[in-house]
């Protein structure tokens, strides 16, 4: 494929994306069609399936395309100013937030979250790899400074992912936010609590 | 009513739930009928009614007597030989083998369970309270025999409860499996873990 044409191609598939997105927010994944992302794209649906063989084929690129923004975010995280123990506590608030921005609709879990959970489980392990390997950078960097006591970073990044799971999975966000507890002060509170296991005590 | 009539009702009551959680177990919740219930039983679903006014009454009290057999079993925990650290360790890992034997089937969540969680939230919410005083109370006793560090018993039993979630969530529980992770060693690793935030350093 020449460049051009390439370009063409991915810019199509960006914008078949969008629309759909759109759909499965404002309808639910369930009971939009292919027929309808192409209907509101002025598109044949048979044009559509030159791109994604099918509803379950956009809804798992949607996926990795958040995935890959909240990675994005993170690292920014990580790589900005402050102690290791300061953007940890950034970190955790920037998954919280992502989530509560783009994986809720009104408090509740979109279906097209769960079909996305449900159809790119591999994925998502991918992502949880990637996302502790982001804690663990800076992990490693807070041992290095003496900010930390002399712990595996790798080990620890995995005990600290599993302990903050309530506040980066989707569907124990939603659950919490429906119980109206205050997300983000649990989120510090919980931080703080699990880096008093990793810190020298004066 | 008399006390005998009385104790006769709570039988039939018992054996109702006994009998529908058998059948949701087997066939599922969606697919089960009062009428097979009461099939089962050989009794009319008419009689089913005069105990319960719906499927839905049926899987809620099912669901509030399990939560009150958690609740038992924990208390027995907290009241059993052994530091604070051990009781802790162990009624996370109390918890954990619940949550595998009852509410899971063949590593996946039964939608039992399921519409359970959907019908009794509230007896949930009123069920984490109830297991969060059981941790309160052990990290009390630790505290007292200078095992833990003087931290507040209530506030460090609510950031326990929410960074064992893991363990404790039959969701989560049942993705874990299927990611064939060993989760009693991750409990065991995540328990002293936390621990570690408040136990003096030698």
């Amino acid at each position: 494929m020449n460049p051009q044409v390439k370009v063409k191609a991915d810019d199509t598939r960006a914008r078949i994306m969008d629309t759909a997105e759109a759909l499965f927010r404002r309808l639910g994944f369930a009971k939009t069609a292919v027929a309808d992302i192409a209907s509101e794209l002025k598109m044949s649906p048979a044009n559509v399936y030159r791109f994604f063989s099918s509803k379950n084929a956009i809804i798992e690129a949607i996926c990795q395309r958040c995935l890959a923004e909240l990675e994005d975010r993170a690292w920014a995280v990580a790589r900005s100013r402050g102690s290791a123990a300061e953007r940890i506590e950034r970190l955790v608030l920037e998954i919280l937030s992502y989530h509560k921005e783009n994986l809720l609709t009104e408090q509740r879990v979109n279906d097209m979250v769960l079909a996305a959970i449900e159809l790119s489980w591999g994925a998502i392990r991918a992502h949880k790899e990637h996302m502790r390997m982001v804690f663990e950078s800076i992990l490693r960097e807070g041992v290095e400074a003496g900010e930390f006591e002399p712990i595996n970073p790798r080990e620890t990044s995995r005990l600290l992912m599993i302990s903050l799971v309530h506040f980066c999975h989707p569907v124990l966000v939603a659950q919490y936010l429906q119980d109206q507890e205050d997300l983000e002060a649990d989120a510090r509170a919980a931080v703080r609590f699990l880096l008093r296991a990793i810190t020298p005590r004066a």
